[in-house]
Parts: C-alpha cells; structure tokens; sequence
C-alpha cells in the first residue's frame, strides 16, 4: 500500500497505560474513592481551565503553566487568556469562594483530577498527571479535631491501594519552629521554613513520640503547636506507623499548624507520597471570609508510576473486567448463550460473550490471554446442564446461571 | 478590609456543579461504567493531549481545537505543537495502532473523559464536556453480532440513569442508501450522505419494523445493508423502542454500514443523545492493517444538562455520600462515636462523625442540611444503647453498630 502512515509516539511526559495497567489504576482510584466516601467526603470536579488571572495569581509556579489558544482564532475574538490547572488547590479556593453560598460547612470534599505542568520536554516528568485531594474548609474556625481524621484517611485511603509498599506518617506542628523563630527573633519565619524545607534539615528528625513530649515551650505560640500536635498524635494512636517528626516543615507558606508527609520505608529518597497540613485562609484572595482548612494530597500518577516500576505490575494480565466468558458452541446455541449471558449480568456477574460459533479450543484461549477466571459452556444438547471452568484450577463443574457465583 | 479581592467567575463554555448536581453526574458516570463493564468492556484513558498533526488531520474540525502553549516557553525550547483531544475516535485510533501487540482483539473498550472544543465564547455552548464511548475493533473482520450488542449496551446504559427521559432507537445502515446512490448511478454517495443528516431528510422516515423488510435490493450493497440491517434489528427484539430509520445516515463519512441514533421522545428536536455506527477502517493512518470496528458515544454533559434543565435535578439535596451522622453528645462520649464511626465503615456503611460536641439540634440539623438519611446517637451512659433515627420518618430505635444496616 502507498499511503502514507504518521508513526503514533507517545507524547513525554503524557502518561498512557495498557488495559491490564490501567486497570490496576482505575481500582486504585476506586480504593481510594471508596475511602474518601466512606468518611462523608463529597465529590466536586472543577474545570480543566481556569482563568490565568486565578490560575497565576501564585507567582513561584506560573512558568509551568499550560496557556490555551484556540487554533483558528480571529482577531475579533475577545475572550480572557486561560489555562490548564497546575494543581487542586486553586481550583478549590476559587470554587468554594464562587458557590460559599450553596455549601454545607464544614465543606468536606475529595476530588481526583488531572493536573497539568508545563515542565521542559528534556526534563523526563510528568506533564499530565492525577492528584487525589481531600479537603475540609470551615468558617472562621474548624475543629483540630479534622487534623487527626484527615491523616487518618490519608492513611486508610494508601493502605487500601493494591500493590501499596510500605510507609511512614512524619508529622509536626509550623507553630512549634515558628515559635523557636520568634523566640530568635528570626523576622522571616517563612523563610527559614522553606530553607529548612529544601533540604537543610534540622537535624532533630525522627524525634519518637516520647521523647518530644519533652520540648519546654518557649512562648505561646510554640505551646500551641505542641498542644495542637499533642492532640494530633493522640488521635492516631491507633496506627504504628506515624512518627513526630520536627524536620517536616512543608515549602509552602500557606501551612500554619499540623504539617505531615509520607514516605515509603524502602525508598524515603524518592520523597512524600502524600502530604498536607493546615491553612488558615483558603480564599482570601476572592472572598471576604475567613475561611480556615486542612488539606492532604497524594500524587497518585507518580506514586502510581512508582509502584509500576518496581515490578510489582508485571503479572497483571487481566484485560476484561469480565468475570465469565460464555463461549458460543456453534451456530444453534447462540440464542442460548445470549440468553445466559443476559441472565448472569442481571445478577451482577460481569459477563463477555463470546463474539461468534468458533472452536471451543479458540474461545478458552481468548479468555485465558484476557485473564477472565470462568468459562461458561451452555448446555449442548436440550435438557443438558450448563457447565463452569475455573482457569486457575482446570476444574469444571455443572452450574445453574440463576444460582452460581463467583468464588 | 483593603485587600484585594478577585470575584470568582464561572468561564463561559466549562460547566461546573454543586456538590449535589456532581453527585447525580458521578452517579450518571457509575452506571454507565457498570453496564459497560458488565459486557466485559476494559477502561483505558488516554492523555487530554495529542500531536497536533495528529489531532487536526481531520481539517473539518480543526478550527475548534485548543493549542497549549506553556506560559514561559524560551526559544531554545523545541517540542511539537500539541492540543487537546476534541473526541474520543481520534485518539482510540491512535492508541489501538501505538498498543497494537499489546491488545487482545476483537478490542473491546469504554471510556468517559473529557473532550475539549474551543468554540467563539458568544456561542453558548460546552467548550469541555464529557463523552462516554465505547467500540469494539477487531482485525481484518469483526463479527456482525457486536452491531446489536453495542445498540443493546447502550440501551441498557441509558435506562441506567437515574431520572433519564424516555428514548427511541432510529436505526439504518448505510449501504442501502449507497446501493440506492449506486443504483441511481450517483457517483458521490458520501456527499448525498452528509446532505441528508444535515436536514433534508428522506421522507421515508420511520417506516415500521415490518413493511421495510420488503424493500427490493437494486443491489449487491443494497442487499448486503438489508441483510445487515435485519440482523441487528433481529438482536434487538426485546426492545420495544427500537425503530428502523431510513433517514438516519450520520453526517461522518467512516460510517459504512449499521448507523444508529438515539432520540429523547418528549424532545426529538434535541438531537441525538447517544449515536455510532460501523466503520471499515479506524486506523488507517496509523498502521498498515486494517482494523474494523463498531462504536457509540453518548454526549454525556450535553445530556446531563438537558435533563438539569428540565428541573428533574430540582430535589437533589444529597452533598454528602454519607449514609449516617453519628452525633458527639459531650466531650466525654468522644472516643466513642469515633470508635462507633470506625465500626459502621468497617462494615462498609458510609459515616460521617460531627466534629465536636455540639448541641444535638444543631448536630441534626447539620445531616438534615447534607441530606444525610440517619443520625446516629452513641449511648449517652455506660450500658445504654445506641439509637438511630430516620430522617425520612423521624423514627428512632435501639440499634448496634455491629448489626445495623441502611435499609
């Protein structure tokens, strides 16, 4: 043939999965999901774009942002410039500023979505990829109370992901080093912060949670965060692996009492997992309140690619969500495996039918190569019994489609 | 105050909903997924951003295709133009051609994303909404019986919507009027096609299942159509709401058989909520193989607002997916509506613990306000009972954590 053929590339830095893998993603957002739910959390999805006045009102990040432009615009079109989110947060002051009045405080809501970063091309990161957020915004005030819960879902939510490695929760109060700062009179807190922040760590890592108790608060605001980090502590007492951790000071200025990130036992360099702390002020750029929150993220792309690239995936070979492959015997039993196939769906049994009358030999193999567990053998003559193969062991039994369940 | 304050404004085109009006649209995106993965139909996602002479080789489409910029490019920086998907067809194409040993065919996917359009803001219409897809491709040929299991798929999908509108399926296939064209000796029968859609319809509308069985094939193709046509139609004999319709040709020129489209029956001007059809060839100019293939879409968002509009929407007060507010009596009682909560969620009951000891009034006002539908009551001594009380009926009664479920 002569035409011409444009070779597909992926794009770098736009991640894009197989089935099998991407089926392992889609649970791990269904996990995650599922937890968030559980806890009362809402969903909200906010637009992709976002004005570039709102979007790069931050100024450390506006150079990774994407600008969209309409291919064929014409001079006479006047519209504002936008862009694509470079993370959830901006998003979430902006829409609980715009619908404050439609919202039930304290407003709790998780939110799954794609961001975008403009990194170089020769940088090998990701330009596109998911956050989970959840958030609790309150009016005025909100309990500390949301602190302990929020890190306790972080932590059910990174326990629940299959192939999940081990990890640790690092937590510490900004009070308790904004404190030390003022009782150095040091003027810039923040900026010693994201000094400490970008690598200088303090050197009282890994405190354990006896020991810190010790600290002998040197004004008020470092007795606050000791309480506030106390209280914290306390309600994670039932899980064993979160740890004080007075070198966790988070870069960004906005945090203003608990701060946490998680780290993978195995490979701590490879930097948090999850993270997020306390804010006092979400919206104050759009609206005329108060509005104080805790926040957590995981970077579930990169965790994700993470996870993957220690081998932990490559066994995954299921390409069909599909419990059951019913095979079509030949050309008279299709009625009949249609008819079966209907009935075990409507029992919740997720069903592929065999597309055509091929050799059975054939259709057991379609079914192997796309790791479906049960085949399904309509009866073959009037009055037989239907029959179920189980792929892992071989055995075959007889079955009826209004009683037999996945094992 | 004197700061400066940046009144948040939706952004023409980019809809966004309420906690409440989100939960109905997720609700919509979660029985789309489970009737689709009922057939045994994978997920994959592919990235919002393709190579720009990937996504604009279809020239009819080009003028409405977002170009990303990053903000800060320097000149050094040389990558390839790139914009944002407008549907999804394009880049199953590219995807099944990029994957193509990694696939099992026939190819059977769903997916629901996001596709962008930059239509001139004035227009008033979606500039990003959601689609729902699903096709099935397979190699070289593909079995007829996936044209009715698509119809019947996306069937059920619709049915599956909470407060969806009743439908008519209009179904042809496009040979029997390229046969006609043939016959009539009509030599661009893609150009008669894409007249027809755009308006001057046939005449021979809705002809009744019955009386077009006797149209006389003028030939071959004409006879291949009826064939094809009384087959699908013969799949869908369980639906009462399916008719054939001449007039239905879909305005794409890869359609080359099955073509069918979806009607709202109490608004047919409307338009099409869910159409596809059969097509010879998807990634022709991406892989030297032929690859034939059947699809839909459904125009979820565009859906989704037209069912908003009717106000079906208006008594939609759920913002919490939580099935219980268990309540904090007194500081004392604490830990125990904490443990309490633990426990409902261990047993896969949604719950949201009120965060602090408030009065009872304002803690049940709180789940009244959320939509939430019991409120839980922790015992308020040593060896009293817990309660729960429907909100629905304001009953209440002497429950246990470890038994009770939503009924």
């Amino acid at each position: 043939m002569s035409r011409k053929i444009i070779k597909p590339s992926p794009i770098s830095g736009f991640p894009e999965h197989s089935p099998s893998i991407r089926a392992i993603e889609l649970s791990w957002i269904d996990a995650l999901r599922g937890i968030f739910e559980s806890y009362g959390f809402c969903n909200i999805e906010t637009p992709s774009v976002e004005a570039l006045d709102i979007i790069a009102a931050k100024g450390e990040v506006d150079k990774e942002i994407y600008v969209l432009e309409r291919l064929h615009k014409q001079d006479g079109d006047k519209e504002a410039r936008s862009g694509l989110r470079f993370d959830q947060t901006v998003p979430l002051a902006r829409y609980t500023a715009q619908h404050f009045s439609e919202l039930v405080f304290p407003f709790k809501r998780w939110q799954i979505q794609k961001v975008w970063r403009g990194e170089r091309p020769q940088a090998g990161r990701f330009r596109e990829f998911y956050q989970a957020d959840i958030d609790v915004i309150g009016v005025d005030n909100l309990s500390i109370s949301f602190d302990a819960e929020l890190v306790s879902i972080m932590h059910n939510s990174l326990t629940s992901l299959p192939f999940m490695p081990k990890f640790t929760v690092h937590i510490s109060n900004r009070k308790i080093l904004i404190g030390l700062c003022e009782a150095l009179e040091i003027k810039d807190a923040p900026a010693v912060l994201r000094t400490l922040d970008k690598g200088q760590k303090t050197g009282i890592q890994q405190i354990d949670d006896l020991s810190w108790y010790g600290i002998e608060p040197l004004n008020d605001t470092m007795e606050a965060g000791i309480n506030e980090l106390s209280s914290v502590v306390g309600g994670l007492s039932n899980f064993s692996n979160v740890s004080v951790d007075l070198s966790i000071v988070r870069g960004l200025d906005y945090y203003t009492g608990t701060v946490c990130e998680m780290f993978l036992d195995d490979n701590p360099e490879f930097g948090s997992v999850c993270s997020g702390g306390r804010y006092d002020d979400l919206a104050s750029s759009y609206i005329n309140k108060k509005l104080p929150g805790v926040g957590f993220s995981i970077g579930l792309s990169r965790l994700f690619d993470y996870v993957k690239s220690t081998g932990s995936l490559e066994d995954a070979k299921r390409t069909s969500p599909a419990d059951v492959l019913v095979v079509i015997p030949n050309k008279d039993l299709e009625a009949l495996a249609n008819e079966t196939a209907d009935t075990l769906r409507s029992r919740g049994i997720k069903t592929e039918l065999f597309h055509a009358p091929q050799k059975i030999g054939k259709q057991i193999a379609y079914a192997q190569k796309k790791g479906i567990p049960y085949v399904w053998f309509p009866p073959f003559e009037d009055g037989g019994a239907h029959e179920v193969k189980a792929m892992k062991t071989g055995n075959q039994s007889e079955v009826s489609p209004d009683e037999w369940s996945v094992t």
